[in-house]
C-alpha cells in the first residue's frame, strides 16, 4: 500500500530528539548567569565537513530565524579566538553557554535536520538550559519520577536561581526549551505533566521560539531590535504606519472596516472579532478606466540586498483591475526619488483574502508603493490591502493556499499544484494527517519528483535539491509569528525503502502514473516526508488557519546555491 | 469673581514653554548620529541651588518615568568626567546630545517646571532633536513660513539623514518632541499643520512620553529592559502570566468573560469590545463564611525597597467579603516562603471597575498574593480582578473616582473629597474646563488648603508642600501609559494675585467658607493650578475615560520627604 510506503519513509526521519541533546549537560556545571558565557551578538560558527547536506541549508535558515527576532548575528569563522563547530555527532547538543575553549562542538546528527532543533541547540550554546530547567518548575510542571528511564533522571534536575536567571520572564510551556510529555520515558507513561492540563500534547512541540524565548534572548544580549525586520502594518491606527497618500493619482486608498461587496471584514482580526480591523481599499466600482491611487510607505534604509515585502490582499473588482507594487528608490542624485515597477497583482476576483509576497532587492534608501489601477471591466468593489510586512529575508517562491483546510486526509492525501524548482525541477507537495499509536495525531509534508518540461536537460538522480515547506502561522506581525516549517533533500544516492529504485531518479522513468484534476496525466516518484504537526493542539492555537484557510508556502532550491546565497550577505 | 481669580493664577503658571528650548540648538551642529553623543546608560547629575523648589521634586520624578520605560538610569554627580548641570535660566532648553563639556547645562527655567517639559529637555540631552526636524517632516506636516516671527525661522529647519536617524520608528505626531500649532507664531496663525487634520490639535500637547519616543530611546540606548518595571497581567491568555491557584485553599478563582451579577465586561476591553477580555473571578454566591480562593503570583526579584501593586476590581458580592493582598517572602531561612499581609479591601458592593493601590515594600525574593473571603452576608456576585501592573514605584497616596466623567464644569468646578498629605495638611484638588479665545479647551487641576484636623500644630504658611495630580491613562499596561501629571507646590512666601494675603496662610485663618456635600462647614484657601489637558483630542485618544468613568490620582508631600526619598535609591 502507498500509505504504508509514506508512513515508513516518514519513521526514517523521525522527530522525537530534544531529549537527545541533555547528555551533555549533565557534565556542566555552568549556567546563564555570568556575563563570561555569554557570546558576541556576532558569533562565529564553522560548519563541519561532515554535517549532512540538509543539515547545512537548515542550519543557515535557522540563523535567518534569530536575525529576524533578534539582535544575535552569526558569521562564519574567521580565525576568531572561539567559535561554534557544527558538525554531525551521535544526536543533537550542545554546551551551554560560551565555555571559551576555542573551538566548542554542537552536534546536529541524524534526525536532528529539523530547523527547530536547530535553533534548540543554539539556544542552549547560547546560555539557556531547558525550560523545565528553572528553579520555579514545580509551580507549573510534575516530575513523574518512576516513568523515567533508569539512569536518566539527572536530565529533569531543576537549577537554583543562582545559576540560572528567568530574566523576569515567566514560565512558557511553549518555549522551545520544554521538553515533552514522553521524553525519556520508559513505556507510554508521561515523564513530565503540565499542571495545566491543556499544555499536555503542547510542551515539547514547538516548531520556533515562544515568545518567552524571543524576550530572554533578547534580554541576555541587550537587543533592542532585530537584524531583518523592517516594517509591519495592519492599518489599525489612523497614522496608517506613516504610509502616504499621494496627491499625483486620480483616486485614494480609504481605511475602513469592511465594505457590502466585500471583504466584510479586516484580515487581522478575520474570523476573530468582526467590526473591529481596519483594511485599506481602492475601490474601482467608480471612476474611468486607468483612474488609480497611489499609497506610498514612510522611508526604509536597508542593510541587505534584498527585501521581501509580504501582505495579504482581498480582490472583489474586476479582473481588468490590478494591483501594481513599485519601489522609490533615492540617490544624491535623485533625490526626488526614481519609481521601478516590481510586481503586479491581477487576477479574478474572489471572496476570501490572499497572500502575497514581492522581492524588492534594492541596497538604496527606498518606499514601497502599492498603486491600484482601474482596468476596463465593470466592477462593484475593489482592490484591498492588510496586514504588510516588510523584512529583509528572502521571499518563498510558491504559495498553495488551501480554502477551508480540513484535517481528514486519512482517505485522501491532499496534493499541492505542481511547481518548478529554481532550476527547472518538476515537483509536488503533500500533506496527509493521520494517527498512529504512539502518536494518535500527525500532520506530515511529503515531497515527490513530478515529470516537467526540463526532465531530458536535468541531472538524475536529482541531486541535493532542498524543499522547504511552511505552513504559515498568519500572525499580522512577522515577529510575531511562530512558523512551521520542515525541509526535504533529494539525496541522490537515496533508494525507495525495501528496493533498489533510486528515490529521486527521472519521474519519467521510475514514477508511477497519476492524473491532474484536469484529467492530464503525469508521473511521480515515491514520496519522502517529515511530520509538521504532531500535537493537533497548535494548529488552533495561533492564526495557521484563518477564515478557515491554509497557506502553504514552498520552495525548492539548489543546496549549493542556498549555501552560497546566505553567505554571501553574512 | 471667583472664577477670574482662578484663571488669573492659572495664566501665571502658563505652559506654552516647548517653542522656548531651540534657541541654543541653532548654535550646534551635532546630532543623534556619532556613538560620541551618547551619554552612558546612567548619566550623572546635578540640581543646581537656583532651582525653583517645585521644579526639583518634577525633576525627580520625571526621571521616575524613564526608568519605567527605558533602561536609562539618573545618578547624583560624583565626580564623572561628564554631567548635566540642571539650573534656572531664561526659559527651558537644552544642548542636543553629549557634548563632553564636563558640566553641562540644561535649564529649566520660570514656567518649565512640569514633568512632560523636563521629560522633553532630558530628550533633547540624550540626543533628540525636535520630531519636524526629521528629514521626512514634509511627508508629514507643512511648515507655514509665513507665520513664523522674524528671526526665528531656524527652529523649524529640518536636518537631513546624515546628520538625524528615524532609528526605524515612523514619523509620530504624538511624540513630546513634537511642536504645537502655535510655536513661534506671530499671530493666531498656526506655523505647523499636519497633514492628518486629526492631529491638528494633538501635536505639541502630549503629556508623557509617546511610543515612538521610548522606542527610539530604547534603540539609541541598547535597553532591553527597564529598570523599574516587574509585570502586567490583564489575563487575556490562558497561562494568566504564571500566576498560580493554591492548592490550600478551599475555593478557587475563575478566568471568565462576564458573569450574570456583574462585572459583564473585563476591564481590559471595558466600553470596547464585549466578551473579548478576561478577568479573575472569586465567587462568594456559594460557599461557607470563611471559604476562600488564593492566587499567586510568579517569583520575583526587586530590585529597590519598594513596588506597588496596581490593581482594579469588581466587588458585586457582599459587604463582608473580603479582598486581602499578601507577600510570601523567600530567604535563605524559609524557602518556602513567609506570607505577610500588606493590604485588605472591602467596601458596599458596586455595579463598577474601581482601581486600588497596594505597597509591597520588600527586598526579598516574593510573590504577591491575592486571597478573596466570603464573609457572613448573603451574595449573589463576588469579587473580580483585572489589569494588574506591578512596580518598583512609590504608590499614589489618593484616588479620586470620578463616575461618569463629565467636561462641563463650566458652570461648576468639580472638588475632590477633602485629603490629608502625609504630614497632616488637608487639601482638596478641583477640577474645571473652560474656554478662553486662544485656548478653545482647557482642562486645569487646582490645589486648595482646607482646614483639617491638624491646623494648631501645623506650619503657616505650608511650606514647600508638593501635591501631585495625574489623570490616569487606563491603558491596561504601565508601561504603554502617558499619563498626564501636574504639580503644585506651595510656597509660603507666596501671595494671593492682587492682595497681601499669603496664600497658603492657615485656612482657618484666611479661608472662605465652603459646605461639604454632607453640609459640614469648611474653610479653604484661594487655589492655584496648572493645565492638564489644553487639547480635548487627547482625552478620547488613550483610555483617559474607560466605561465613562475617570481616575484622578493625588498625593500631596514634603518637599525634602521626596527629594530624600528618590536620592535615597538612586
Amino acid at each position: 500500500m502507498h500509505y504504508t510506503y509514506l508512513e515508513f519513509c516518514l519513521s526514517a526521519a523521525g522527530l522525537d530528539l530534544f531529549e537527545g541533546d541533555i547528555k551533555i549537560e549533565k557534565n556542566t556545571r555552568n549556567a546563564i548567569i555570568g556575563d563570561n558565557y555569554r557570546w558576541p551578538q556576532t558569533i562565529p560558527y564553522y560548519l563541519e565537513d561532515n554535517l549532512e547536506i540538509n543539515a547545512k541549508g537548515i542550519i543557515l535558515q535557522a540563523f535567518e530565524r534569530y536575525r529576524l527576532k533578534t539582535c544575535i548575528d552569526f558569521k562564519p569563522w574567521a580565525g576568531e579566538k572561539n567559535y561554534i563547530s557544527v558538525f554531525k555527532d551521535s544526536g543533537c547538543y550542545s554546551y551551554i553557554g560560551n565555555q571559551h575553549w576555542g573551538k566548542q562542538p554542537l552536534s546536529i546528527g541524524s534526525g536532528c535536520d529539523t530547523i527547530e532543533v536547530v535553533q534548540h541547540e543554539f539556544l542552549h550554546a547560547l546560555g539557556f538550559y531547558h525550560e523545565q530547567s528553572r528553579s520555579d518548575r514545580n509551580d507549573y510542571v510534575t516530575i513523574v519520577w518512576k516513568n523515567i528511564q533508569p539512569g536518566k533522571g539527572h536530565n529533569f534536575e531543576a537549577y537554583d536561581d543562582k545559576t540560572l536567571s528567568f530574566l523576569n520572564v515567566p514560565y512558557d510551556y511553549t518555549s522551545l526549551m520544554h521538553y515533552s510529555k514522553t521524553s525519556f520515558q520508559i513505556s507510554n507513561e508521561s515523564t513530565v505533566i503540565p499542571k495545566n492540563p491543556d499544555y499536555i500534547n503542547i510542551i515539547g512541540n514547538q516548531m520556533d521560539f515562544g515568545e518567552s524565548d524571543v524576550l530572554k534572548l533578547n534580554k541576555l544580549y541587550n537587543c533592542s531590535s532585530s537584524l531583518t525586520f523592517l516594517d509591519s502594518c495592519s492599518f489599525e491606527r489612523d497614522v496608517i504606519c506613516g504610509m502616504l497618500q499621494s496627491t499625483s493619482d486620480s483616486s485614494d486608498w480609504e481605511r475602513i472596516s469592511n465594505i457590502s461587496n466585500g471583504p466584510n471584514s479586516d484580515h487581522t482580526f478575520l474570523g476573530k472579532l468582526s467590526d473591529t480591523g481596519y483594511f485599506m481599499h481602492f475601490s474601482t466600482s467608480t471612476g474611468n478606466t486607468g483612474s488609480n491611487a497611489i499609497l506610498e510607505s514612510r522611508l526604509f534604509y536597508p542593510k541587505r540586498a534584498y527585501q521581501c515585502l509580504e501582505f495579504f490582499y482581498y480582490h472583489s473588482g474586476s479582473e481588468s483591475d490590478q494591483l501594481q507594487i513599485w519601489i522609490k528608490e533615492y540617490t544624491t542624485g535623485k533625490p526626488n526619488g526614481v519609481l521601478k515597477l516590481v510586481d503586479s497583482v491581477s487576477g479574478k476576483p474572489a471572496d476570501y483574502w490572499k497572500v502575497h509576497f514581492s522581492s524588492l532587492n534594492t541596497t538604496k534608501k527606498f518606499r514601497f508603493v502599492f498603486q491600484g489601477v482601474k482596468g476596463s471591466g465593470n466592477s462593484t468593489g475593489g482592490i484591498s490591502i492588510d496586514d504588510i510586512n516588510l523584512s529583509e529575508t528572502q521571499c518563498v517562491q510558491n504559495v498553495w493556499h488551501i480554502r477551508n483546510f480540513s484535517l481528514d486526509f486519512t482517505k485522501e492525501i491532499a496534493l499541492s499544484p505542481p511547481y518548478y524548482s529554481n532550476d527547472g525541477y518538476a515537483y509536488q507537495i503533500a500533506l496527509w494527517s493521520y494517527a498512529t499509536l504512539s502518536s494518535p495525531y500527525n500532520l506530515a509534508a511529503y515531497l515527490y519528483l513530478i515529470t516537467g518540461e526540463n526532465d531530458r536537460t536535468l541531472q538524475w538522480p536529482c541531486p541535493w535539491r532542498q524543499a522547504t515547506v511552511e505552513f504559515m502561522d498568519q500572525n499580522p506581525t512577522i515577529q510575531q509569528r511562530t512558523s512551521n516549517m520542515k525541509s526535504i533533500t533529494t539525496d541522490p544516492k537515496q533508494f525507495s525503502p525495501g528496493s533498489n529504485t533510486l528515490l529521486w531518479n527521472n519521474p519519467a522513468v521510475v514514477g508511477s502514473f497519476s492524473l491532474f484534476p484536469n484529467g492530464t496525466t503525469y508521473r511521480k516518484t515515491g514520496g519522502y516526508g517529515q511530520f509538521l504537526f504532531k500535537a493537533e493542539e497548535w494548529l488552533y492555537r495561533r492564526d495557521f488557519l484563518k477564515g478557515g484557510d491554509a497557506f502553504i508556502l514552498i520552495s525548492m532550491e539548489g543546496m549549493p546555491q542556498i549555501i552560497t546565497f546566505y553567505l554571501q550577505w553574512l
